[in-house]
């Protein structure tokens, strides 16, 4: 292995990983449980919504014709033929001239109206409705498939479901929809300094703070992370756990090994197994990452330290995972904010510069990379894209949030 | 019951709201699940970290002094006196006048070490080290506690714990952590015209279509939702659903009917049973809100429309539920973004009013509060505090997003 490898930009690191996605798998999940999820099929509705004039308002179903004019002082006087009940059509309900019926909000709009009134502008007098205020045609109802027709697109393949739209899926008659299966991603923790969290570290020896960090951020990007501890620099044990990932996982990521010693194993292991296809990104921090396959399946070496690590995990591997869900947007959180003063930057190489954000200024965080506090006491990351040599106070920046 | 409630600010509305959440109950819960829960209590480290003075680099520790001067035509010669193994302290190792060790990144810096000089930087003949490039005193290390001390206090109870919190967790010791309970919320709709997402429906029904939002944004928000499906207006099976859901769960939102009988039916059941506290709201689209207590469960009767129950639920039933997960910060997902056109408001009531969103621009949405696919068509919201009159074109609005 050389000492200085190669690197590549990020856009060719990214097609990489775009090019190794596995394919994304189709699977029919109940809606309760699919907001988060992206859908692998387009969504119609079964029905017409609503399926039927519909008032908006608690009120009076009227003729809108016969309201013209009709004012506080000049009431329009109406004679009430009935009382619409919900959830139920009476076809014998017909509205005739000077005529309404009392209609509930949501209630279905009589034969022969063409509008509702709200109860706040009416007042009665036996039989009779005095309608004060003028109706126009259609004035609050909803018509009859206004919301979404029979068999219309209601949303598309790749697109990530909120909470609200378990909703409209729900209106839409489904009881099932169709998502991409959740890539099941293995991490195996690399480097003979680590231990795990609930050992006392001895002499020389850390936490593992990545994979438990990685693992959290893959489940809740809609992956199912699977841990297989911490692999020491024995090549035989290191190379079988790798095996093992490989056959279980869709992806597979190594971490935490922050010495060149360990990369070298791991760069050593993916090539003897399979194939090295890059070995330096021109991205900081980040740049000692390992992108491979071994059979098919994409194997990643990230960088030791924890905010490097997140920096790959959102820059190159994010892509592919977004790839194997089918996703047509990323998901990621961002704020709109000024900076509030100049960041140099390498021109040549992607940076992410770690920033606080509060009140609508970002201030760049000049923390040590390696420390695990930049990741509590900052808020997110500002990218400079390779092209610019910084960016400059008072500029707008999107702040990628941890 | 009077057909114009009176209405009651939104502060006041939150305040009730406030007041009768059940207090917050603690449970201890391992960190791998931990992402999204909020803190019931502080954290401290159980250790240093790091627990020993660290490179990050991987290169060679040195005595500082040792390369005052030393440059590219006039390296500072130093005598490679051993090797750092990683993960590993030798106390025999010691760096004396003009020595140096190879250590790799995170290696435990040797006595006598004061930096690390990059590899990048030398170059070797024999036992010789060539090192081209004045390291300063401490540089390249990260001291012992720099990260975080024995003791010190990493995140407080409140804080809702992101996916790489999880990581610094795990390096403070905790395999498991103390987080507030997921509060149940008891889901019941109403309304005579619903029917389920597995049923066609037939001449004036509509599917529901609240319950399953709810539910799905209560999930996403850290509760347990629980659904007692649809209840119609019969008074005594009514009666019945509600008092089991208040027996079984922390909070019960009633949703969906959205006639005022529906309406005062609720209310009326509310009072016989416990005690209606707020009955309308000056917040629009929201104002025939229920806030009530049955026993010490906090009841709240939501708007029928979808659009309308959800800004109630993001404006009065999330402090409460804040308040019972003991959260420091709302969680809410806020983009700012300039407002492409006037919008005019009632002052004395606070108003959302829904936006679409694309390159920082906001334009708002002229759809009907009833329809679902203002759901799917708009991006967010934007609130218009009861003061104002409304909000200037070309203004800095922070959108709450969907």
């Amino acid at each position: 292995m050389s000492r200085f490898f190669s690197v590549i930009s990020v856009e060719d690191a990214v097609r990489t990983a775009e090019r190794i996605a596995p394919p994304s798998q189709p699977e029919k999940i109940p809606i309760d449980t699919s907001a988060g999820r992206v859908l692998a099929a387009d969504v119609h509705s079964d029905t017409d919504i609503p399926g039927f004039d519909r008032s908006v308002v608690d009120g009076y179903a009227v003729r809108s014709a016969d309201t013209t004019g009709a004012g506080d002082s000049i009431p329009a006087l109406l004679r009430c033929v009935g009382r619409v009940a919900m959830g139920k059509s009476d076809p014998l309900l017909v509205i005739g001239n000077a005529e309404c019926a009392y209609i509930p909000t949501g209630g279905v709009l009589p034969q022969g109206a063409d509008a509702a009134v709200m109860v706040e502008y009416t007042e009665t007098a036996g039989d009779t409705v005095l309608v004060k205020k003028a109706a126009s045609h259609g004035e609050n109802i909803i018509r009859k498939d206004e919301d979404f027709r029979y068999g219309e697109t209601v949303f598309t393949a790749g697109h990530r479901l909120t909470p609200q739209d378990t909703g409209v899926l729900s209106a839409c008659g489904c009881v099932d929809v169709t998502v991409a299966k959740k890539p099941v991603v293995g991490i195996i923790s690399t480097g003979n300094e680590l231990v795990p969290a609930d050992v006392v570290p001895g002499p020389g020896q850390v936490r593992d703070a990545n994979a438990p960090m990685l693992a959290a951020w893959l489940l809740e990007y809609g992956c199912l992370p699977r841990r297989y501890g911490i692999a020491k620099d024995e090549r035989e044990a290191f190379e079988a756990v790798i095996a093992r990932a490989v056959a279980e996982c869709d992806v597979v990521l190594l971490s935490g090994g922050s010495s060149k010693d360990d990369r070298d194993m791991t760069a050593s292991v993916i090539a003897s197994k399979g194939e090295v296809l890059v070995h330096g990104i021109a991205l900081a921090p980040g740049k000692p990452t390992i992108i491979g396959t071994i059979g098919s399946t994409p194997v990643f070496g990230l960088p030791g330290h924890p905010a490097s690590a997140f920096v790959v995990l959102i820059a190159i591997v994010r892509p592919l995972l977004d790839r194997m869900l089918g996703q047509s947007e990323p998901l990621i959180r961002t704020v709109r904010a000024t900076l509030s003063e100049n960041i140099p930057s390498q021109r040549g190489r992607e940076e992410y510069v770690r920033v606080k954000v509060r009140d609508g200024i970002a201030t760049p965080f000049f923390g040590k990379s390696g420390l695990l506090n930049t990741l509590v006491r900052s808020h997110g990351l500002i990218r400079i894209p390779a092209g610019f040599e910084g960016l400059e106070k008072g500029s707008t920046v999107d702040v990628i949030l941890w």
